[in-house]
C-alpha cells in the first residue's frame, strides 16, 4: 500500500505514460549480446515513428521503425555498433521525442539527448568504475574585468585534501563556442577519464579548472542571475579577446584558493574548438605561463567570429603580432599537442597553424584521427593528452 | 560563414525540428504580462496535441491545444497563475514530448521536467540573484557499513574558506524516496535560497550536507559504478534501518574534511517525507547530537516500507522503543519542527507523530500549508526553518 500511495504520489508530477504502470528492471535501449541494439517505442496512434542519433551512418540517418504488437515500434541496428558513447531520439509524426525508459540524458549547449554506451576499449575510462573518485564543485570568482562574479566548475583530484600540504599542478580547461563550464563534465566524461587514469597510474594527480568562456553570461544556462533566457549557440564576446585579456582572474582564484604549484612547468591549458582558438592566444599572450598547451580541433582565425560581435570587429591587441609572440612563447617550448579530426570542417583552420609552427620550426605534436568536429574525437584528445602532462 | 560552418557542426549532434532554422529569442512558454501563459508547439502532422501540468488545477489537467497556423498548436491558461514554479509537457497523439524551446529542464527521481517560473514574493528566493554564492560540490565519503565510497552535495556558504580559521555549523538535509543527492538542489532550490537568505541577513552562513539516503546505491543514476541501469523509484534497503545506522560515518567525513563547530547546537538534521522519516530516527538513535530537527511532510512508522524491504521485514533496532528514545531526546530538547499540507496523503502519519509528542508533553513547532506531498511545499518548508537555525 505504501508503494502504492508513493507511486500515486510521483504521478501527480509524473508523465502520464503508456508503460508507466509496466515495470522495466533494464533501460532503454536494448543493447543486445553481439552490440546490435533494438530500440523500443510505444506510440499506439503514431502515423509514424522514427529513429534517428550519431550511431547510424551518416548517409542512413533517421531510420524508419517498423510498428509492431501494442503499438510499439521497434528498430534493429543493421550491424553491431563499435564501442562508443551515442546519442539518439525518436520522432513521432515529424516530432522529436526524447526516450522515457533512459535516464540517461546529457545536455550539450542548449539542448539535451538520450545516450547509450556500448561498453568496450574505446568507453572503458568514460564510466564510472570501483575507483578512489575526485570531487566537483561549482564555484564562483570575482572578475573585475566584468563587474561580477562568475561560474567555474573545478575537479580535485582523489586525496586532495585543502588542509595538507600537498601541492598539486593545475590544467585549465576550455570549452567550445555555445558550451559552457559544464560541457567537459557530461560529453567530455573528463572526471571519468581523469578517475580512472589516475588510478591506473598513468596520470599525475592534478587539479583541473572548467572555466566559462562566454564573456557575456555568468555562467551555464539557469545558474546566473542574467541567464533566465534562451540561450543563443555562439553569444557574442566570446572571441574578441575579453576573454583571454581576462583570464589572469581565473589563475589568480585558484592559486589562492587551492592547494597549487605555480611554475610553468605545472600548468596546462587546453581546450576544444573556440576553448582551444582561447588556449593559442592566452598561452601565446602569457609566454611564461604554461608549459603544456592542447588544442583539439582549434580554431586559429579570430575575424571568423566576426558576426558574432556585433558592434563591429576590431582587432584585440590579444591576437595583433601573433607569430612574433608564438616565437617569444617557444623561446622555452611548452609541450605543444594537436588533435583534429580528418573530416572536421576546421581543419583548414588547424592546417594553417601548423604551417605557422613549421616556417618557424617550432616544435609541437600533430595527431590526426577519424572524423569530424564533435565529442567523441575531443574526449580521444582528452585521453591521449593527460598522460603528456606534469611528467 | 563561421556561423554556418558551427550550426552545421552543431547540427550532427542537434534535433531536426521544424523551428531549427528559427531565431527564437525568448524561451517558451510565453509569460504574458498579466500572469497568463501561452503555450506553443509546432506539430504540423500531429492529430492532437495536449498540455498537462502542475500549472492545470487537479480537475482540469491535460488540456487539448487548438491547431493554429502553421501546424503550431496553442494553449493559453484560463487564468493569471500564482507566482511558482510550475512543471508541463505536451502530449502529441499520446505521447509525452518535451519542450525543445525550453533548457529549463530538472529531474526529479528518474524523470526529467520542462520548468517555468512566474516571479513574484513566493519565489523570489528560488531564482538565482546578483549576490555572494556558495560552492556547491559532489564528494565521495568513504563507507565502512557498505563496502563502498558514496556520494554526497556539500554546499559551502560565500565566504567559505577551507584554509582559514572561520568554522561553520552544519545543517544534514535529506531527500525523499526515489530521490537521491542532487534533488535538494534541482527542484529543492536549496542553493539558491542559502544564497538569497544569507544575503538578507536572516540565514546564519552554514554549510549543508546533502547525503545519499539509499543505501542499496552510491550515488545518483549514472554517477557511480552500480547506476548504470534504471532507477526504481522505490529502492530496497532505505527505510529498514540500515542508513539511519550509518550516518556517523556522513558525520565523521564532514568533520574531518570541513572548518564545522562539533557541538549539538551547531548540527542540525532534516528531511522531505522519507528525509523527514530517516531525520525522525536518526536524531532519536543519537538524542545528543542534533540542536535541530526538521521534519517535512515525514512518514513515521517503517512498517509501511515493507514491500520494499524484499527479503522479510525484521524491524531494526533503530525503530524499537522509539518513545522511549524520543523522551531521552527531549531531555535536553531540540528545536523539533514539522511541516505538512493539508492534503498530504502522509498527514495521518503526521498526526500519528504528533500525538506521541503531545502525550508525553515534547514541544515542537507544528506548521500546516494547504496543499500535498509536493516540492512547492518542500521549498516553503525549507524557507522556513533556515532561519530558526543555530539562532
Amino acid at each position: 500500500m505504501f508503494r502504492r500511495i508513493l507511486l500515486s504520489v510521483v504521478f501527480l508530477l509524473a508523465t502520464v505514460s503508456l508503460f508507466a504502470q509496466t515495470e522495466r528492471t533494464q533501460p532503454e535501449p536494448t543493447i543486445n549480446q553481439d552490440n546490435t541494439v533494438t530500440f523500443h517505442f510505444a506510440a499506439p496512434t503514431a502515423d509514424s515513428v522514427f529513429v534517428d542519433g550519431d550511431f547510424l551512418p551518416d548517409n542512413k540517418r533517421h531510420q524508419k521503425m517498423q510498428r509492431g504488437e501494442n503499438g510499439v515500434w521497434v528498430y534493429i541496428t543493421e550491424k553491431p555498433l563499435e564501442p562508443e558513447i551515442y546519442t539518439y531520439s525518436y520522432f513521432i509524426n515529424g516530432n522529436r521525442v526524447e526516450d522515457p525508459y533512459n535516464i540517461f540524458v546529457w545536455r550539450n549547449c542548449a539542448s539535451f539527448y538520450n545516450i547509450f554506451i556500448i561498453n568496450g576499449e574505446r568507453t572503458r575510462n568514460y564510466v564510472n568504475k570501483d575507483v578512489p573518485h575526485g570531487s566537483v564543485a561549482k564555484v564562483w570568482y570575482p572578475s573585475a574585468s566584468f563587474s561580477n562574479s562568475r561560474r567555474m566548475s573545478i575537479y580535485t583530484p582523489p586525496g586532495y585534501n585543502p588542509r595538507g600540504s600537498k601541492k598539486y599542478p593545475v590544467f585549465y580547461l576550455l570549452h567550445g563556442a555555445g558550451q559552457d563550464e559544464d560541457s567537459w563534465l557530461g560529453f567530455g566524461r573528463m572526471a571519468q577519464i581523469m578517475d580512472n587514469l589516475i588510478r591506473e597510474g598513468k596520470v599525475k594527480p592534478m587539479i583541473v579548472v572548467m572555466p566559462n568562456g562566454n564573456v557575456s553570461q555568468q555562467s551555464a544556462p539557469l545558474e546566473g542571475s542574467d541567464s533566465y533566457i534562451l540561450p543563443t549557440f555562439f553569444p557574442p564576446r566570446t572571441m574578441n579577446g575579453e576573454f583571454e585579456a581576462s583570464f589572469n582572474e581565473i589563475i589568480s582564484f585558484v592559486e589562492s584558493n587551492y592547494r597549487v604549484k605555480k611554475s610553468k612547468d605545472s600548468r596546462a591549458i587546453g581546450g576544444l574548438s573556440m576553448g582551444g582558438f582561447h588556449s593559442i592566444y592566452i598561452s601565446a599572450n602569457n609566454p611564461k605561463l604554461f608549459g603544456y598547451v592542447g588544442l583539439f580541433s582549434p580554431v586559429l582565425d579570430p575575424s571568423i567570429a566576426q558576426p558574432a560581435n556585433k558592434t563591429g570587429f576590431e582587432l584585440s591587441e590579444i591576437y595583433i603580432n601573433f607569430e612574433q609572440k608564438l616565437k617569444t612563447q617557444f623561446e622555452k617550448a611548452p609541450l605543444y599537442w594537436i588533435g583534429v579530426g580528418d573530416k572536421d570542417p576546421y581543419k583548414p583552420q588547424v592546417d594553417k597553424l601548423r604551417t605557422l609552427l613549421n616556417n618557424n620550426n617550432l616544435q609541437y605534436s600533430y595527431n590526426e584521427t577519424s572524423g569530424g568536429h564533435v565529442w567523441t574525437n575531443w574526449r580521444i584528445y582528452l585521453e591521449e593528452f593527460l598522460p603528456l602532462l606534469f611528467q
